[in-house]
């Protein structure tokens, strides 16, 4: 640890203190049931409903607080629908499958030794995430579900949100005789809280921060503490030779449209140079009859000349926004090589017919989730099919693209013998 | 990245620069299939071998330039057996299953979406190790048959020797049509080089240390790159009243004494109160018999009373040596208390003839391998049927216990449609 990180450690000795206590209530999670955890939900979720009109004064009082605008402040508001949303939320994980105990691999040895892999929780979890206060109880729910204690540091401005969400979580606990430390958080906005966190090594077993770019690059730059790290979605779209065109307005329609703001909205459109003649003034029309804008290399240009031009950035540019990047590349190997030096590794689309420039489009990118004829918008834990996701990992370890319950456990390796003992 | 990092990473380009061509080579290999890969291994070995006097001269000239005792001497010196060893190891490592490709799980969504994930390499990893050079032979050869680019930084002591173990690896790639750049080792033995892998977030993916205590410590307290690390190993075996006793006798014995210097090696008896006073006396003898030291607590000295006294630090040493803490304890439940307090979570064993008893162990550690009726000394990735392994994690994420080549990948969601877009 580094003289500034021990000094910022030993400075917020309170935050390691409530990691001890929720290294304490981690091993009693990781020994209950599934009934216990669930029945912790449920009445989670039942305590949530019975505190609304108290976490919505706690809400006034941080919305008075705040001077921010009116995009932010509407993230930071809470409802009576937004409260009963998040405990339907806490419901519907506790009906999902229980991820610990799962038995993930079984084999024998010639010594007649039996080995099998055994899902078990992570331990403790320490979520960083900025203004929406719901992430808190989805966060810990989801961490509940998989046996795991969870310290949360919400943003500052939710500070009276968070700690009345938290109230409740807590009274489910107790109502299903867990302990209350399974979900904590920061005592105060202290912003030195968070390098306590990340420098919680031993303490912290994982951290999972949501939020900006900025609070992302400070976890990854500080953590001393394993990170499930999310980094930027520069998602792209290839429409090759053989796609069918009005698949691909379709697909790329929705992959940029549907919601520009999200990490798995395509910012690039890439297009064959076989069809672009073709092909490309009605993938433009189509976008902007929904308002989309453009930033377009000179092939491009060339067959629509009213685009505006790309510049030195535009492609290494996750817009969020109704911009999309366009580009002619010459088939799938020119799509490829566009990716390799572009992408940010998360999810890639191909939209065509022929099976086997998909096969050579799939196997051909570097990154986590790679589709065929489908919208990169797909790239989400509830449309994986995993009931909830904690957020998407960019990383290649552990996790990679969504991340429901199962990459919330870890796993041990139970051997089984009958007085084997190992030769020289 | 702190400051100061920021600064190493600047002065240590060729480092980064290194790393860059790393990449490069990591796309080349994830793409090349199994057959060159194994090739390569092939040809790598063949290489090692034609090469024996170039290693065996650039050896001698590391040995006279050590002013080290014996024991390291001996780690550090090759002989023509060692070499045959290594090309041996890149045979059989050819000869296992390909880690690349599997299908890891694949399941439908109710739109019709498939999805199937499948098991990618990491990318570039980090190898940092300090005596033995055969080591980096090792290491090379799990990356290259994983698909991963490798950066070697041995011990400054093994310099000549790693070059040329290295220029017989490339040779080997180059042989199979892949690229020298897959296999790379720190231009010198400047320390600085360490420091500018661990600062190279983004250029390498996965850094694993191997060697003593302050490498590793340094490795996790340093690192801005994922590391796969390997803290100690404090391994715990529990008699329970219900054991075999020649079992018991005959697996502890192994576990302590088979190597005392490894990380599965058992540090801790703990032996049940109910059995202690007839049971205590004839293991004391048996290891003692074996020239094995012990650290007793108050309980077994009133057993055996010649037994010396354990200190405060005792249960919290790992020994690697002919020394055994002892402690009695009641029952399952004590010894996992005792396991809770002292433990390393790396491995611990029970040995019982009490199926729930056992049941209750197993569960009940917080540790990444548990054992039944079998010897801790078993934690190894041979043993384990994994073929060969780089090392052993004790982190909770992506891998935990042996490391053998399907820790060694990552993997990607393939998303298969026929033109789904996302509903809002």
């Amino acid at each position: 640890m580094s003289a500034a990180l021990q000094q910022a450690a030993d400075e917020q000795e309170p935050m390691h203190e409530l990691a001890r206590g929720a290294r304490q209530a981690a091993r009693v999670l990781a020994q209950s049931g599934r009934t216990m955890r669930d029945a912790a939900l449920r009445a989670a979720a039942a305590s949530l409903r019975a505190s609304a009109e108290a976490i919505l004064a706690a809400n006034l009082r941080d919305l008075d607080a705040s001077s921010a605008g009116s995009a932010f402040r509407d993230r930071l508001t809470l409802t009576p629908q937004r409260i009963e949303a998040m405990a339907a939320g806490l419901e519907t994980v506790a009906d999902l499958p229980d991820p610990v105990g799962r038995v993930l691999a079984e084999w024998d040895r010639p010594n007649g030794l039996r080995l099998r892999r055994v899902a078990t929780p992570i331990g403790v979890i320490g979520m960083i995430y900025e203004s929406r206060p719901n992430v808190g109880a989805d966060a810990a729910g989801l961490c509940l579900k998989s046996g795991n204690a969870v310290l949360l540091r919400g943003g500052s401005e939710s500070l009276h949100s968070a700690r009345a969400i938290q109230d409740a979580m807590q009274d489910g606990l107790r109502a299903a005789g867990l302990p209350a430390a399974a979900v904590q958080m920061a005592p105060d906005a202290d912003r030195r809280h968070v390098a306590a966190m990340l420098s919680a090594a031993g303490l912290i077993d994982l951290i999972i921060p949501r939020g900006g770019r900025s609070l992302v690059e400070r976890v990854q730059r500080e953590a001393r503490v394993p990170v499930l790290s999310h980094a930027e979605g520069l998602c792209h779209t290839y429409v090759d030779g053989s796609a069918d065109p009005a698949m691909a307005l379709a697909i790329l329609a929705n992959a940029k449209m549907r919601r520009t703001g999200i990490c798995g909205a395509t910012e690039t459109l890439l297009i064959d140079r076989s069809i672009a003649d073709a092909q490309l003034p009605g993938l433009i029309d189509g976008l902007r009859a929904l308002g989309c804008g453009f930033r377009a290399d000179a092939a491009a240009r060339v067959i629509v000349p009213d685009l505006p031009p790309a510049d030195a950035d535009s492609f290494d540019t996750e817009w969020l926004d109704a911009v999309l990047s366009v580009a002619v590349v010459d088939g799938v190997e020119g799509a490829l090589a566009h990716i390799a030096r572009h992408s940010s590794s998360h999810t890639e689309a191909i939209v065509a017919e022929d099976a086997a420039v998909a096969r050579r489009f799939l196997d051909g990118t570097d990154s986590a989730v790679v589709m065929w004829n489908a919208s990169t918008q797909f790239c989400d834990g509830g449309e994986f099919g995993f009931g909830a996701e904690i957020g998407v990992a960019t990383g290649r370890l552990h996790a990679r693209g969504p991340v429901g319950l199962e990459q919330l456990t870890s796993f041990r390796t139970e051997v089984i013998g009958t007085g084997q003992t190992r030769p020289d």
